[in-house]
């Protein structure tokens, strides 16, 4: 089994995509395609809409993520399930009078939610609750730390693209230092045979040890390159990250390189090949770009809502 | 065509008061009125909240609005739809980070949301945010600009005292400079024949040139005066709008002037007039005229919910 | 009938703890053991949240106090009525313009809710918004004043235990100056015969000389002491509350005390007795005390689900 797997409490809670092996990811992916289609049906789209009634989640976003939080609680309301919300739970009057988190999660576990999903600033808050929830809890991102609906979404689109997440060569740009997205993508792809990942970025935002550590121990190969032409020609899959220029010495740096992409900068991209990108993306990648076929960032967005259904529906179903 | 009418894009989105037909008025007070109805009987309210059941509505407010996003929140769920929402998205993540709102739509249209409904604080955004959208968009407010489910109940307000839209006095005071309902107001009496309009203001607050200008070309007769008295005499609506004071210089002018509406300023209004406000009210009108019988502001607020079930149902109706 | 009684409108609206006669708390006390068995079976609870299908709650909070919502929300969908939210309608455009509480309330009775649920940071403001309410108001919280839910799911926690509410050696600690929860529950005690109430606190926080006045004239016996270990022999209850530190001259007097509960401060405390706190709790127990089968506060914040269920349901009930 794969190093990643050591961790595998998938049945309760949902922390990190360290815990899925392949044949759960299958499991999920098909599950998730599945769900979008009945979605596309009225009349099953109706149906799903019944199957887990009288079931609640709760989100509890103790920083505001509107895009994740909208989606998670779309999915459940497709399948059924009630939904009680917080969008701000640092207001959340408990933790500002100095309540735990284990606290909080003692208290919530008594109202007899199906699944608490949690967003939190710090690395690290989610696994603390779901150390002492009796409720399963998914992650919903916490700080640096995982975020393992959007790794899911990310795989489950380059599979939706090429049916298959092996033989790849997928070039990451961006901020690969600090991203979380561009990490885990880099470690799903390491579950799969004969990727070639081709990391692109300035110095100061180059990919860390442990993830080329971790692809060597997997036997993924992989290159660090600035000559982005060559990095895409015969790429499959672009998966362009955000650059949080409040962080950066000099974030005009990415620019100059010219590793944001533009109609020009990606004629070397083959036309089979996707563009992807976690969202939001500010210049990384023009808008000029967004007509192109090749871009499937919205609708990777959009796989978000199915790949959660699948993971509530997962949780749901044990009850 | 009344001129107004140029930009008809109902069948897709709701964004101005001016895409709206007389007919397509019609349809959508009688089905409010249907709805207000239904409402009022246990079983067919019962009915009703299965009517769209498995469809859902997303509340995408910029700004909060409390009152604005409850009714079409009830409104919805009144039609059996889900609702998932956001009652402050300037504290949006995607929108802190730099995201424009169309990428924020093109997101959301991902979402599989059969409507998104958007208040915003810049006049515009919303308009702008339809003209990307594949989702039905409704303008739940936009700065200085629309909000035409506000127009439509007050209209529904008048029609359902009078049962008729034509052949009225209106008068109009408050904020006519700034206030977008008294404008919007103006513009949608124009629609219909015979309707005298009265305006009263201090200087500072006067309507403005376009709205003149409109009743101009719509044959809409109208005066502006200071005197209340003679205004308000044969009177069949009296539509009066709040003074954000922190705008004015002379914010006690408006009351000196004898504006502010009290039991004994509206000795001259006949019995079978009706008094309106858009609310929130500070002191244009005095809490002592609230059991006046002809004082249907509280009322003219609640109309709001099924003009909002109207618009909804002709939406979702479409999938 | 008792004192408290004066003011019985339950019948319309649940502001006060005041307002409940002994029959009333034991139908609602009966109503919530019911809630608790339909929730434990899958079928019941399914049945149970069609109960009220159509139906809406509005939760109006003015101050964030998310436990609180997040319970009233869970409650009203597990008995399948909607609910409309506001976290923090302190940012309430209308209150931010002035409007009244009562204006809130006059157009919020438009928009046909079963119950408007109201936290409010100002004591006295629920009632004012009962006072002009034709919809069922109920206080999820005012202020100082009154948290009638939490008051009642404290009463219940004990009957759950001990089967009766009466003949108890109950020992409350903490704020006793402050804390509304402490008092409420000597008020409710007080109704039943043969209570012994024991209070522990330091100097600045002792109980007030109303809820003494009040325990005189009912003819319950109570003592206030500062010897924690005879305090807790042959004690049933030990309420402990939570100590807002910044408020307190000296705030580490009550821990040199010994008044903060550890394994060990507890020693003289029977097996048979319960361990009950409000939550959130900071330093009051210590995290070593969760273990103790003693300890029921986390349940004691679960049965606030049941208790709100039984107030939702006998109102939504009336309609």
């Amino acid at each position: 089994m794969h190093e990643l797997l050591q961790n595998n409490d998938l049945d309760m809670h949902v922390i990190s995509i360290d815990q899925f092996s392949q044949a759960q990811l299958k499991q999920i992916f098909d599950q998730a395609d599945e769900f979008q289609k009945q979605l596309a049906n009225k009349d099953s789209r109706l149906k799903l809409s019944q199957k887990h009634a009288g079931k609640q989640v709760c989100t509890l976003f103790y920083e505001p993520s509107t895009r994740t939080r909208l989606s998670f609680e779309a999915a459940a309301q497709n399948l059924g399930m009630g939904v009680v919300s917080t969008e701000s739970a640092g207001q959340f009057s408990s933790a500002a009078k100095g309540e735990t988190i284990e606290d909080t999660m003692n208290v919530l576990n008594q109202y007899g939610f199906d699944a608490i999903i949690i967003r939190h600033s710090e690395t690290g808050a989610v696994k603390k609750a779901a150390n002492v929830s009796k409720t399963p809890v998914v992650n919903a991102g916490d700080g640096k730390g995982e975020h393992p609906t959007q790794a899911l979404l990310d795989a489950f689109t380059i599979r939706k693209e090429f049916e298959r997440l092996d033989n790849l060569k997928v070039v990451i740009g961006g901020d690969l230092a600090n991203g979380r997205t561009a990490k885990s993508l880099a470690k799903l792809l390491s579950l799969y045979p004969n990727n070639h990942l081709v990391f692109v970025s300035i110095a100061e935002l180059r990919i860390t040890q442990d993830i080329k550590d971790l692809l060597k121990r997997s036997g993924t190969s992989y290159e660090e390159t600035s000559d982005l032409d060559k990095a895409l020609t015969n790429a499959d899959v672009v998966y362009w990250t955000r650059l949080q220029k409040e962080r950066l010495a000099n974030p005009e740096d990415f620019d100059s390189a010219g590793f944001n992409l533009t109609k020009k900068s990606i004629q070397s991209l083959p036309k089979t090949a996707i563009i992807m990108h976690p969202l939001p993306r500010v210049d990384e990648i023009a808008v000029e770009i967004d007509d192109d076929p090749r871009a499937k960032y919205f609708q990777q967005a959009g796989n978000g809502l199915y790949i959660r259904m699948a993971l509530l529906d997962k949780i749901a179903s044990q009850n």
